[in-house]
């Protein structure tokens, strides 16, 4: 062997950040206020933390579960428990305690680490959770009180400990991170990622033509650090130095925009409702808010609609940055910038919206596979949907203790995804395919109709599901949320959308919420949509019965 | 094991680059004139070339050595030669025929791919390489003959080949590139980079944080495709899918900066002769030029004078990033930005100049050691200097067939550098410990002499070397190379030393000569230098004898 390979390992990268930044600062900001320290009190408390860790039997390969909001202490714990050689879990607080519970068990978790308000759930559940030997509680959000002695305040616990750690050189296709996907069937899914796997993300999402995230940046991290290991920004940004800004509990648009302001925050990233609730409040207050400092922002887990986009390019200079990708995938596979190759420099705006507007074009190492029904791959024509594959170096390969998923194909993973590749190869997500609706033997895509009608000024969200057809099988159907003070009937919305698609691919009805559901990642949750419908006896104009 | 990694190979990368941008331009530039094909073009010929190279019995593991100027065949070498599974060997053609005929049998090259200019010095070695096969000869420098059935012409070759080649899923630690050393003492040695060390000197080249390279840059390469294969750059290139200039030929400052205008070049890199190259053509022809689309270049091999990167940011609002690596290293291991940390966002120009000139920040991954002759270490203060040890995914840890150089230890490499770090981890290169001039029990940095004599107006190069001394062991003289029309005395430099140096650093002597000689890969040859001194006599003055 021509070179010994050195281990491609998280601690290396974050010790980088340490020793780089050492006076940079992690801010945690809340209703409660604000809370700053510096990278060397971070590393020096991530160390603490293993210590205290090590002394509660957590050793290599062991799993140390996180029930928290973005604060600092999370950010310790992303930092000590991967370089130990332990295996971070992190948990997502908008799941139900049956579903915690599964998942801690499953995982076979030993430590719990929580915020102060999650105390109510955990102590309802320890009975039910035989491997956790310790629960630190973190007491950011406010006091708290237990009667297990097994829950320990984590300052309690890190007191006294060495503030230096020697972290381990293990195999970089150890385990460093644990998350579960919300599948809709069956019970969650538990992805493992490696230190090789994360580490090679992070270098991606450090490059200039992904997010282009630099030391110089101030991050925003309002993604939930329990969501993809927050889309792997606290490691690149950890990795680089940058300052970070973790927002600590539920969301507030008029406290993300101040905080965008004070601490004159260059990136963020969030799912599409968090930056249509973002431009609503700025809408609604002119001039509130400097949004100068701000360039960049990533918008991923669904498709942004267009007019979004050019938004946020037109009132703010801010480019919206689409990604894709999955639990499964680390998570980002592709980026769309608004000028993402030589030939596109000198394109018109418009075209340039176009190209954003697109889910992106793959990040190196990324290699995708459009397939019909009969596993041959399709035309990349931007025209022909196909199911899409994809394959790479931080993509998982199966599921933790499951040894025969059919979501894996040789080293492929089978996103459960249509979508279509174009000329330019930019992927182009159609639909989750149970999401697709079949009318008339032919598909209608519920992603394009939805993008379409949040073009509609007025409209807060859109979501469009299949509902039963005797004579077409599904129809579709349109349940919009109003922005307040907006008054846009029926009528208005189908016109709309008739300027675009067919007559048969019209929703046949439209129906008006307060609000529409979205699960616990953001996401429009079509699964409560329908069910809401059949609580309602909800029937399809024209149908009987 | 939770995932099943996916190799890192060199074909992946330059695969995707062919795939996201076939259209893209790789443009050959030189003295004949200027060739121009596509991405999709150049995969087509590196898929005939490797079927080709099949064909004459190269496998995988065997080398292909090249003996070429940069163009788009070099380009398809690169592509081609790895991606087969064998591996690139290039060779400088500044060196001796005995030095070239060297590393061609200690490398046991099978095929050798040579420009034509190069066909007489090919021809007088050929008895001497019987691990040579077959030479293919490309005549893009102008028409060639020989008398050896060896030898054929490069379109010759590939004519009937297919244009498909399916690249092999081969390990990632297989070599994939050799350079030898142009060591100072005893042979060459040979430096083998592998697959993953380049596909992650590549990854980090691709970062914002390095030399913030994108899909949207055209990159004019200058550097030797030989030096270090071209310092990275057609491997990030190519895998981003930019677009390429290769300059073909002898440098000419001239026609640098006319094919930069023409192409609109917004990136390159060189060693700091070219760059004077440049800068001194630019102010000697006001206005001729518009360099408002070059935006960064890159200066590595040995640093440049603090004026130089001021002159370039005031006059052509151009980034001048400096890099330090060695062949060892494949080589880039810091780079040093304008604005590198986001704590300096807001420096004053004097002070982000400052921290240009120093070497710079290491990239994710690597790691550094100073030491004293102890090897214990030495203070981070920016004040103590120490040896240099490196480690990291993309440094070599042996020599090829070489198995205990002392060059290496425990996977370090021993750079030979003397260097300082400073409480911000900037990485200064004081000296090649060689270079060092020990004055007394004291050093004086050759380094920084001659940084401060270049930042006088009319100085082209300037050397400076320790010569004997009876009594302070040596004592440092200034070789100097004014530039044209430039009239500057020895007591005009001694005084703008004595600015800044103590009397005890100032040089013995000022000796003017017409060309300070250079080695192959464009630094000082202090070798030379001294050489020079010795032929001529040369003594210090007060010295007798």
């Amino acid at each position: 062997m021509p070179m010994t390979p050195v281990p491609l390992l998280v601690s290396t990268l974050l010790e980088r950040g340490a020793l780089l930044a050492p006076q940079e600062e992690i801010v945690t900001v809340g209703k409660f206020g604000t809370l700053t320290q510096t990278y060397a009190e971070t590393r020096r408390n991530a160390c603490k933390l293993a210590n205290a860790l090590s002394a509660a039997g957590v050793g290599i390969g062991d799993k140390v579960a996180t029930l928290m909001w973005n604060n600092h202490r999370h950010q310790e714990a992303f930092y000590a428990v991967p370089s130990m050689g332990a295996v971070i879990h992190t948990l997502n607080s908008r799941l139900t305690g049956d579903e915690i519970a599964y998942m801690i068990e499953h995982a076979q978790d030993k430590v719990l680490l929580v915020d102060s308000d999650f105390v109510p759930i955990i102590e309802e559940l320890l009975p039910r959770l035989p491997s956790i030997r310790k629960v630190l509680v973190c007491p950011i959000s406010g006091p708290w009180q237990s009667q297990s002695d097994m829950m320990v305040e984590w300052e309690q616990a890190l007191e006294g400990q060495p503030d230096q750690y020697e972290w381990p050189e293990i195999d970089e296709n150890a385990p460093m991170g644990l998350c579960y996907t919300s599948g809709t069937t069956g019970n969650p899914k538990g992805v493992v990622y490696t230190h090789r796997s994360t580490y090679l993300h992070t270098m991606v999402q450090a490059m200039t033509d992904a997010v282009s995230l630099s030391a110089t940046d101030c991050v925003l991290q309002v993604v939930p650090m329990s969501h993809v290991l927050g889309w792997g920004y606290p490691y690149t940004a950890g990795m680089l130095g940058a300052k970070q800004v973790l927002y600590h509990g539920s969301f507030d648009a008029e406290l993300m925009l101040d905080t965008m302001v004070e601490h004159e925050v260059t990136f963020s990233a969030g799912v599409p409702s968090i930056w249509l609730m973002v431009k609503d409040a700025y809408t609604a207050n002119p001039g509130r808010w400097d949004l100068s400092h701000l360039q960049r922002v990533n918008c991923g887990a669904s498709a942004p609609a267009r007019s979004l986009i050019r938004w946020y390019w037109e009132n703010a200079g801010v480019e919206m940055i689409q990604t894709w990708g999955m639990t499964e995938t680390n998570p980002v596979c592709v980026t769309s910038r608004r000028i993402a190759k030589h030939r596109f420099r000198n394109l018109p705006l418009d075209q340039q919206i176009d190209n954003m507007a697109k889910t992106g074009l793959p990040l190196p190492g990324i290699r995708f596979k459009l397939v019909d029904d009969q596993g041959n791959e399709v035309a990349r024509d931007g025209e022909t949907p196909g199911n899409l594959l994809v394959r790479g170096p931080w993509v998982c390969t199966n599921y933790y203790k499951v040894p025969d998923s059919d979501s894996f194909d040789n080293g492929w993973l089978l996103t459960g995804d249509i979508a279509k590749i174009d000329k330019e190869q930019y992927l182009i997500i159609s639909d989750r395919q149970k999401d697709l609706i079949k009318s008339g033997g032919e598909w209608i895509s519920s992603i394009d109709l939805e993008n379409h009608i949040l073009a509609l000024k007025g409209i807060a969200q859109a979501a469009v599901v299949a509902q039963p057809h005797p004579k077409w099988d599904e129809r579709p159907v349109a349940v919009i949320e109003l922005a307040p003070g907006a008054s846009i009937d029926t009528e208005a919305i189908l016109s709309h959308c008739a300027s675009r698609f067919a007559r048969w691919q019209l929703p046949d009805d439209v129906i008006f919420v307060d609000r529409v559901p979205l699960n616990s990642t953001g996401k429009l949750d079509k699964k409560s949509i329908r069910e809401m419908l059949v609580r309602q006896g909800y029937k399809l104009p024209g149908v009987s019965q």
